[in-house]
Formats: structure tokens, sequence, C-alpha cells
């Protein structure tokens, strides 16, 4: 068991993406940080496996590294996509994701992994324990239980535990135990597998990296994010079902002519073939709950507290925002890192920075949760339709007139830090705004024909029959 | 290790009242049954802690346990309740459930326990294990492991694992490690305490038996059933932020003098500041899931499925149902109990048997959970409403008129075994014809008066402008 310190201490469950930058940003406040972590050390793998291999990096992800001076030697290997690239009938047609030339950024996620932690071995409050699997945790007493990899059971004492163990948290099933949690998990009904991409022959991209590639086929589809190696890696997302009609390499050769056809040749068919079979196949799930807090012990973040599907790219940048918003609050409620009453914060402060912190953050993951499960439709089917593209040039018209006061969804969401719910209940009265005007539209053109057809109507014999009718006397 | 028997042999993990009354019909079915229970044998117990004491009843419970032989020696125990007694500014009315003079019955939970462990005793092809604590399950080898009360784990191998392990099921959460279930559960504001109102001196009843009687306050509410010792089980359900309010026994007396003083002289001073502070406050979680089975292994059933709020008094009605359902469908998929089809299944019948429970089941339990929540506002604030009580009034006039074709939702869910969602969505579509004949009545009277507004006006000088511009020229 580790000796209770005299500084404040912490014990970060999970040290993947989220806790790792969480870790981070605890560091700078002075307190004694130990990450737990299931895994072994993922920069000794050579691909961490089931998960997905690149992300989509954005506004919040990048706001929440820069908050942590974290971004230097990991901004310069992303990759601008500034729109999406439109696969349909062998042709190709870009979509931009903003109107000034804003983009997300393809970013291989084992890359930033490995970068936050060797920030935090560089970091000489912080400890980082791998192969350490959470069995139980006494809120009381605060104290982990930990199954380490040759069996023996670790106990680890601390002021203050963080959750960031991902979907299938440990640290949230020990939460439950002790607090009315509100919880709910819903899984979709489509998996993903993971394909390759590799470079040309002459070792270049085969298609513009400068795009997030999208096969569009209304129930199923397939994206492609490039990497730094000239590669893309492909996902494809569909129903189980057509999974499970898929057993042979010809019935996937044939699924492929008939749906991607313009992929294959630059998959080639045998790598096809091999990735489909070996790559493991993925579901994916939509974790709401509440509240993410029990009294000053305990709190989760990242997806410990909020699993989105993600066809929003939003995950990792809803994850990492998390950590800047609950730096923010807690210098609200204890200070700025470096004061006194930062580095070793009462149970009461912190208690108040929690309660708000689980409150406000709740709403905003949840409308994330929310939006990434809307854009799915929108990713698959959507964006070949021409509603959906004057939809989207009318607002870019608007936006590109009022850049501050019109600002279209995936904007906001993507390319700000407008809180989520705001941005969703912004989108969804606008919605309600261009419904009203196209039924105005509607309605006056109905108006109008039938006032010119009335007018015509009555000229050529109403008004005689209305005479007749009135002067008969 | 339990030796694997020659014999089809089915685990269920939970001796409660669902686990029980299952284990009749499985042991009907000549299966090897064996019932483990976590708390030690309720027989021994003076009372079973932390569960409320008595429940109501009805149609749908005792259809089930009429079905399983396992009424005979309980019934005699029941006590009718034909009504409502609303209490209100001292005053007492009564509301009739039924139509018809159908009545659910009060209970005692520790009796119908008790009763069905008994019967199971007499069985010989079943064997009931207390104080075993699941602690996981292997789905693939069908091993279920134990931790008995000296500490040691005892392992039990079975060809069918049920659980019947309530709201908070390890054989749920086990089952959600091999399946994608889809999962929620929600807790409501309000907590709730058992009091007790004991029997007059001259050991009667003192408020009418044959009621279930409500202190409805809107935000919160008190009930109270009778006990066949003719004193009364009531509960206090309120906002959680109510109990914390409630400090001291003076804090409780006042609150009680304004809000329920017609029930101080019944329950007595002392007794209530007794109970109040001694009971346990009990939270109210209403959980949802689905699927319900994994292959032909493993099923949940009851509060391990489907744990509603009590509002409606169909908890243990609709886990009482889930056995006589699931009999219902394994009897089309395998067979009459007798048959050498039921006696020994296959895993393919069962497979499907478990298919169409999780499927139908589902629905019907969730409908269920929903009413549940709905009722708690009927309970607490809709019953003291006139508009509520005109609609009801109308709806019995019509069920009188047409009992098989009009039947109230109350009725349809308490007095018959018409499925919870076919209720819910019968009743909901009257709603709509309720809204629409209201609609329409307003609609008439407000075009009747404008027609006759502009009659008159017409008549008096209307036409005369007419005719003026119509005969100018």
């Amino acid at each position: 068991m580790s000796a209770p310190n005299k500084d404040f201490s912490v014990a970060i469950v999970g040290g993947g993406l989220v806790g790792a930058l969480n870790a981070v940003y605890f560091a700078a406040r002075g307190w004694n940080v130990t990450v737990f972590e299931l895994r072994e050390d993922i920069r000794t793998l050579k691909q961490a496996g089931g998960r997905s291999i690149n992300l989509a990096l954005s506004k919040r992800g990048i706001s929440a590294l820069d908050g942590a001076d974290a971004g230097a030697g990991l901004f310069e290997t992303l990759i601008p996509m500034s729109g999406r690239m439109i696969h349909i009938g062998g042709k190709q047609s870009s979509q931009n994701y903003g109107y000034f030339g804003e983009a997300i950024n393809s970013v291989d996620r084992k890359l930033v992994n490995e970068h936050l932690l060797n920030k935090l071995q560089k970091m000489p409050n912080v400890t980082i324990k791998f192969l350490h699997e959470l069995l139980s945790i006494d809120y009381e007493k605060k104290i982990l239980n930990f199954k380490k990899s040759d069996g023996t059971v670790y106990k680890a004492q601390a002021d203050l535990i963080i959750g960031a163990d991902g979907s299938y948290s440990r640290v949230r099933r020990e939460l439950m135990r002790v607090t009315r949690m509100n919880f709910s998990q819903e899984y979709i009904e489509h998996g993903y597998v993971e394909l390759n991409m590799p470079p040309s022959e002459k070792g270049e991209y085969q298609m513009d990296p400068g795009h997030l590639h999208i096969w569009p086929r209304q129930t199923f589809m397939m994206i492609a994010l490039p990497n730094i190696d000239k590669s893309f890696t492909m996902t494809l997302f569909m129903p189980w079902k057509n999974f499970d009609a898929i057993k042979t390499p010809q019935d996937l050769l044939g699924f492929f002519e008939d749906k991607f056809a313009d992929s294959i040749p630059l998959i080639g068919r045998e790598l096809l073939v091999k990735d489909y079979f070996k790559n493991p196949k993925g579901s994916l799930v939509s974790i709401k709950c509440k509240p993410y807090h029990y009294k000053s012990s305990c709190l989760i973040i990242g997806d410990a507290a909020h699993a989105m599907v993600p066809f929003y790219g939003q995950g990792m940048n809803c994850g990492f925002e998390d950590c800047l918003v609950l730096d923010e609050i807690l210098t609200k409620h204890i200070g700025k890192p470096g004061t006194a009453s930062s580095t070793k914060p009462t149970a009461e402060a912190l208690g108040k920075a929690f309660e708000e912190y689980s409150a406000t953050r709740n709403a905003d993951a949840e409308a994330m949760c929310d939006l990434a499960m809307y854009n799915y439709v929108e990713m698959r089917s959507s964006v070949t339709k021409l509603s959906y593209k004057l939809k989207k040039s009318f607002e870019g018209f608007l936006h590109r007139l009022f850049p501050t006061s019109v600002i279209p969804l995936y904007t906001m969401v993507s390319f700000s830090r407008i809180p989520y719910s705001k941005a969703l209940s912004i989108s969804k009265k606008r919605g309600q705004w261009y419904d009203f005007f196209g039924r105005v539209a509607v309605y006056g053109t109905v108006v109008t024909a039938l006032g010119v057809g009335a007018a015509v109507g009555l000229r050529n014999g109403g008004l005689k029959y209305v005479h007749g009718f009135m002067c008969r006397k």
C-alpha cells in the first residue's frame, strides 16, 4: 500500500487519451498524481488493438491540449481535412466543413497517447503504473484495489479518484454502488471494421489527403482518413446482419464491387480480403450517466462518463474538453494553479467544483451524444440529398454575411467552444425557423395562386352571379 | 462442484418471489432445479429487511400462481381492496378501481415468499441453497461461481441459468459481458419510508381495510395497505430534499400535522417518530434492458429484467406473469410438461423460445415500466382533479355500456391479461380520441357562435352594404 502523501494525492484510473491529458492538468497544480493503466505501455506495442487507428482532432481538443501546454510536438503531425469528399458512382465531390477555411485534423490515436505519456514521464510529481486492473474502490476510506499482472493485489490511497477508464469504466461501476446514478447504454445496430489503403507505388497518397472521404450508401457507409505514412485508414460501418452475410472472400469482393467499386483498385483485392477477415469487428455504444461525481472523492471523465458513437468525430475532442472545462471550474472554486488553495484544496471547495462540473458538463456531453447519433444519418444518407445541400448552401450564405450570429451547427461543434447543449438548442430553434419560412413560402404561393384564380373566376362570371342574386328584388 | 446431471438442470439465481414461482413452473417440467439465494432463509427471519412489507396482488399475479397450481393456502390470506380511499382535508372519499366489483388484494410479501419456498421444498427435483452469493458466470462452460457464507467458492453447472436476482441482478451484469445489451436505469427524485398504523385498542382496523388509502399531496404522497393482523403498513413517498429537511421529531410531527393530520392519532405520535427515524429510507429505480436472454443458456426475469417504480402495484404481478408467459412460450416451442421434448429440451428449441420471450416480453415490460412512472403523477396529484374524475366517470359509463370493448386502462392493467403494451397503446389512442372529441366540441361551439354572430351581423347591415356595392352601376 502506497503511503498517504502529505501532498494532495490523485489516482487517475486510465492512462488513455483523456486520463493522460487530465494527469497533465492535475500535475500542473502540483498534485501528486498516479496514473493506473489496465493495459501495458502503449509505447512498447506495435499497434494498439481493438481501437480506431486515427481520429479527427478539432477546435475543442486543440484548445484543451493548448490549455495544458501539451500541443507542441503533436500539432506538427496533424493532417488538416477541410471537407468531406463524397464518393458516389465512381465520382468524387467535395463539401467543405467550414466557410472560412477551417479544417478538422486527422491524427494517429497511438501517437497522441504516446505524446502525452512522454510528457507525463517528464513531470516529477507523476507516476504511471501499467498493467494495473482496478478491482474495487472503498470510497469512504478512499482506497483503490488493483490486481497486478502477477495476480497480486495492490492497494492505493488517494485524496481524489478520477475515472478515465473508458466506456466500460470500473470506476463508474463502483460509483453506481454509492450514488443513485441514472445510467443508459444503447448499442446501435451497426458494427465497424477497419481496413487499410496503402500509399501508391510511388509512395504517395492515393486520394486527396485534404479531405475525409465518405462513401455514403444510405443504410451503411465507409469512411477514410489520411495517415502521415501516406496511407488511409478506412472504416466500414454497417448493420451486423450485413457483416453476417459476408462469409467468404467472394462475398466480400462481390459486395465491394457493387458498393465501393472505386476503392478496390486503391486498396487492392488481396489486402482488402486480408484486413476484412483479420481485423476485429467492433460494436458501437452510446452511454449516458448522471451524476459524474461522488462528493469530493471521485469524478469520471471522457468515455467513462459519456461514450458516443463516432459519427461527429467528437469523442476525443469532448473528452479533452472535459479536462479543460474541469480545470476552468477548479480554478473558479479553488484558485489558479500555484496558489495555496489550489495546491491543497479543501474537500468542501472540491465538492462544490465537482457538483458544478457534473451538472453543466452532463448537459453538454449528453447533447453531444445525441448529435453524434443524428450525424450518422447525415453522413451515410443526408449528404447525398439536394434538400440537405440547399439548406447547407443557404446557411453558409448567411454565415458568410453574419459570421458571428449565424453559425452552422457543424461549425459550432467542430470549430468553436460554444457549449454542445447550446449548439444543439440553437440548431433546433433554427430548424424551426427554416420550417416556418419554408411553410410561409409554400402558403404564400398557394394563397397567391388561389387569389389570382379567384379574381379571374370572379371576373369571368362570379360577379354576374352575385349581382344577379343581390339585385333580384 | 455439483456433478452434471443426466436430467436437464437449471440454476435459478434468486429465491425471492419471482425466482421461487419460476422454480415451481420448471420443477413441474421435471427439470432438475437448484435455487441459489443470496440471503438467508426468509422463513427463519422475523421480518425481511429493506423491502416493502405488503404488496397488491391482482389478476396477472393470481393467474400466474394459478398456472403453477400455487394459489391454495395463499389466496385465503388476501385482503381485497376495491378502490382508493382519498384523504384530503381530514375527509375520505372512495374511488372504485373497477366497475364490476373487481379488487386488488393486499398481501404480505414475506408470507408469499414463504408459501412458495414451502411448496418448493416438497418437490423432489428442487434444491434450495441459501447464503450463496453469485460471483460470476462462465456462459460457454455454463458454470456459476458462488461465494458461500464461509467465504469458500462453490461452483455449479447447469444447462440453463435463470436470473431472478432483482434490480441489481448479478446475472444481468454477467449477461452484459456477453451480449450487446441496451440498458437504462433511472432513479426518481423521490424516496420512501415505511410506517405502521397499529390495530385499535379493541384490535380492529382503524380505517376501512377494503381500500388502498392515499393521501395525495401533489409533489408527494402517503399510502396505506391493510395487513391481516389488522394493522396498516403506510408508505410515505417524497422527494429526497423533503427527507433531508426532517431532522428532528419536532420537524416530523410538524410536517405530519401540516400534511397528514388525520393519520397522526391513528398511528400515534410515539410510534410515528420511532418508525420514521428507525426505518430505512429506500430509493426508487426504473430499469429497462434488452435482450433478456443469451442463446439457450440464460434468461433474466422479474426485477432483474424490468424493475419498475411501485405506483401501479404491478412489480410482483408483472414478475409473476413473466413466469406464466415464459411457460406458455416454452409449451409452444418444446411442448407441454410431461412430454419428452419438454423434459429434455433441445438447445435449438430453447433458444427460439427465449428469443420469442425476450422480444415480446420486453415490449410489455417496458410499457409497464412507463405506466408505473405515469401513475405516480396520477396517484399523488391527478386523483384530486375534477377533469380526472370527469374522464374517469365518462370512461366508466362507456365501460358499463360496452364492458368488453371500452375497458379503462386501470382495468386492463390490473384486472385483465391484455398485454401491457397493448393496454398502453389502446389507452394512448383513446386519449387522442378524447382530445379530438373535446376539440370538436370546442370548435363546434365556436363555429356555431361565429355563424350566429355573422348571420345577425349580415342581417343588420352587411347585406345592405354588399347590395350597395354590387348594385352601384
